[in-house]
């Protein structure tokens, strides 16, 4: 499925790319509609560039494999994997540094390679998908659902800003804010992670987001329309001083709940973006409490840990994916998708449906 | 110097307090204005009780000291030495935590105590100053002017934003917004932990300032007014990404600099506050490079080596104290302060001038 | 019950100590024999100083209380707490630097305050325990058997060496050695803070720790005496490395077991001691895996968490107490204690019993 | 020079090797004998693999370079540059997780790689040096002497000794064990970093070691064998702690003065090995003040700052080259460097001498 211009999704047939040492092919079992697909599919990012397909969120099976990137993976034909959005260059000085999600040649799955040029299956909306010299996978156990499988990158979102980003610790209190798939995900990170008690504050629209975030392990769920969340967070809290906040909506009042909650040498993860647009911060409070405030972006090294977590199967990770459509319907699946029905949570495509 | 209430500043006489065992007296020999005491001079602080003695940029020496005091500061009568702002009660949490200015007792000498009952001596506006028990006292040696001794607790404002919250590392660059006492120190702590370069933006309507920040130690000094600071920065840096920047102004122009400026992973610490007045940041900005925004406010357990540096005497700090007045002329000194002539930077006070 | 000296164990009666505005009185609920006691008990450490009331593994009900230390601890009379082993003299460097467990006043229930002068009660082998200033209380909830509270402080180690010791993160994989109370507590702490795999590594003789090890959350329990340690720590690790092992037994063989499986960058807790004797470590090794070898004492701001933990009632803490005697006889249960008979883990003592 | 087996210095002809787009060729200026080159040269390692071209302490120019190169280290035909031992194969989970000096390939010029099949080059003690496209290079100016050049990977170690694994910080009190080069470079990383006071303990037999020592900066040197460090060490701190000691030499006495002389959170950083020999420590020491040791081997990421540190010229840093030999007489040199006359400290060899 080829977006190649905003709104006009068509089907394409490619030849399959040829595989050599260090590559391999991957036959998608599924992909889930990420959050920010909707971005480049209505062109609301001026530095995308088309024709494009979309996908990064993907399940699937190694198709055909060379010989160094079987070794190298520890995978052969026939396994199934996941593979990570971020593709290392392995070469730039930042891939160097561990920061393959800032490197230098920027290139993700789904997002940043057009398909107008072999090898063509730079996204996961597809029956395969290209894997590149500098892609990760991680193995996904035959019992894990697909659904699952697909979100094993947003869980490792979750981890990154909990763990690697937002340095939870044992025992640690958290504020998250909002009840998405990202911050299902990083209830999720939280609750593997030992931190105790999980609050979260979302808006009430949608009741399955809520179980779900109980399900998941948060303690105290907080409707934003109905109740005034800081009194609230400040109950749950007890005697005790909220440690570390995480930001999942891109809302100036979620920012404000959080910096307002946290005591002193509290952490503000922030996750949710804003399409350019600034947002207030009280920048005394952050001064006078010392809180930090750090911005949280991708999975670099994170995925890993949750690929266990998603192997592990202690959570119905599945249960974000509430509707399921065939691939050839994409257009259709991102237009319910984006209308954001009462109880849809996340979407997924399934090539051969 | 009695702040009976805003802009009412009148001479006062008091009885020496009593000392016992875990107390002294400071015999003040002088006392900068520090930028924060407008905000109770003019009463801009709704929660300011008066009256109020003023000052806590202070130096002077030992008049009288309880016996476990004077082990436990190491300091006999006649010593020399600068009191630190905040005092802690030794008692709380986060007294016991390592955060004596987090304390629950909030006590800071010419910010928060009255003076309208015993010991009265809460402030350096004084001929006396009242050494609580939990007062911390560092010496001061003999051949460092009274002027630079007075500034030991701002230059434990740099090294606090620098080292302790900003977590500056031998070799990172460094971009310090801002050129008055407060940067200036930061210029200071930023030179004593080997970053390079040191980068300063500042308005240049003050050249003394800017003629200071290069004696401190700063590699390039750009004035906003002049040129667009960014692309400057970046020159400045060559192949270099920007690793910390300190903001010691409050404007919300100057946040943005900043948050521009730095690379990826880079540090923005926030000293300067805004009256309330929350400021609009770049949040994409601070996701997509996953930026960390960072309070810093006070000098707890920073004021030692800040001590340690005055003392060196490697800096002449005493320079940034451009003016002197007695102090029984505090109210004209205020009013000279918060007019800010050109070549003002600093102003101290002398109690038998 | 006074150690009068080495092995001499009398009961005396004392005056019920005065309590003013910043004390407590605890009367004695149960206390266990903590594993340094026979230390003092057969005077094997000549820094010693007797008489002394030995004792800190302690629950029991605040008897009376100041109005101040009521305040403080958040608790009123008849409140059930744990009391920490270390009392603060909340004055010194150390202790305001957030590290008490270093106080340069070195004071410590049951094991460095004589008890011949008033209050006397410095020690839990006791119906009575004072409460000093800078004692620190938890409390602790009616559902708790008092043998679980008792371990709390222990739990607390756990924390200390996963958590703050050994900066143990979530999906981090740890080796436990040892499998007496300290290394039962260490598996608690990590199961708390999401490290996995739990691998254990222990001499075989008791039968129950290792049960009690698999219960609390060891995935792989190692014998020492019937395997070969390192390969099986390998396999169990797959093709993961080893993040952190935690030393608590002091024997230089299982220094060399942890020092062998870290992964590069691994680091290894050292929390058993050795009687001043030095033990011969692999320095070729931690040079070229750049490992760090961490040492950790006590529980600072630790026992908080355990206290939560204790209160959660996740893990059948009370089961590590395998003995309980009356506290009359104390020297005959210190004896059995010492001579750790083939099933005993832990000896409580009850002052009622 | 091709080392046929241990002891057997031969000169070889080698045609010069084929560059393409991501590799170059330097000509050499100058090597100079790193302390690990008797290890292979003596075949005391039996790991090593010869034939074996020795050599990694390098300075050249770039006699040729393919065009990905290039652009990748920003360097052109003619430019005058060191050499990192450490070569990245890129690809492997350490390299990507930025410890390439733990890459799974483990190359390292005039180390490990052998020279029996082309491009032959890869060692020093040559007048060429091939530079693979995992290399790593940093510009020298012309103003720096050939001898201070080929140092850059010495102060490297230093560097991170200090900062990355000492996690150094500015103000803090530091002990440098021994004054080697490795030693010497140690200093100067610590003054680099505003540590303050850096002690010294070294045996006194080489004058000239000393008096380096004081001129990068030591601000007390104490002679082993003259005078009994601890109680000069504490001297030197007055009432200050010490936070950080570094161990340059392997010796166990260097370890027992290093961990004495440490305060409460100490950090050791062990530097020094002992070609696989066990060092007993003591243990005790490391709980009870929660020291920690810390492994300290090779410069991933910090020849960056070591490069700037030499190109600023602030030390004289080729002072530590006492010695230079032309390249044929290599095996002279060696054993003479072996030999360590009095007033010897690093020896250079000249390919065109």
């Amino acid at each position: 499925m080829v977006l190649e211009e905003p709104r006009r999704l068509r089907e394409h047939e490619f030849p399959l790319p040829a595989i050599s040492d260090d590559d391999f092919l991957l036959r998608v079992e599924m992909v889930t509609i990420c959050g920010g697909d909707p971005i480049e599919f209505e062109g609301r990012n001026r530095k995308t560039r088309y024709p494009l397909i979309l996908g990064h969120e993907v399940v699937g099976r190694i198709e055909k494999i060379g010989a160094e990137a079987a070794t190298r993976h520890s995978v052969s034909v026939g396994a199934r994997v996941m593979v990570e959005p971020y593709i290392a260059c392995r070469v730039c000085d930042r891939c160097l540094a561990g920061a393959y999600h800032f490197c230098r040649e920027g290139m993700a799955y789904g997002i940043t390679v057009r398909s107008d040029s072999p090898p063509h299956l730079w996204g996961a909306y597809s029956e395969y998908l290209y894997g590149a010299p500098g892609a990760r996978v991680h193995p996904i156990a035959e019992a894990v659902p697909a659904a699952a499988a697909c979100l094993t990158s947003v869980i490792g979102n979750g981890v990154r800003w909990v763990r690697t980003r937002g340095r939870g610790k044992t025992g640690e209190s958290v504020l998250i804010l909002g009840a998405g798939v990202q911050a299902l995900a990083t209830i999720i990170a939280s609750k593997e992670a030992g931190l105790s008690p999980i609050i979260v504050v979302a808006r009430g629209r949608n009741p399955r987001k809520l179980e779900l975030a109980r399900t998941y392990g948060a303690d105290v769920v907080i409707e934003l329309d109905r109740e005034d969340p800081n009194p609230r967070i400040a109950e749950a809290l007890g005697e005790r001083s909220l440690d570390l906040a995480i930001e999942c909506t891109g809302a100036e009042r979620m920012m404000a709940i959080g910096i307002a909650a946290l005591g002193p040498f509290g952490r503000l993860v922030l996750a949710g973006t804003r399409g350019g647009q600034p947002a207030a911060l009280d920048i005394d409070g952050i001064v006078f409490k010392e809180i930090e405030v750090i911005g949280g972006l991708g999975q670099a090294h994170d995925t890993e840990l949750a690929a266990r977590i998603v192997n592990g199967r202690h959570y119905a990770i599945e249960e974000m994916v509430t509707h399921t459509f065939p691939l050839r319907d994409a257009a259709r699946a991102m237009e319910f998708f984006m209308s954001g029905g009462d109880r849809t949570i996340h979407v997924g495509l399934d090539p051969v449906g």
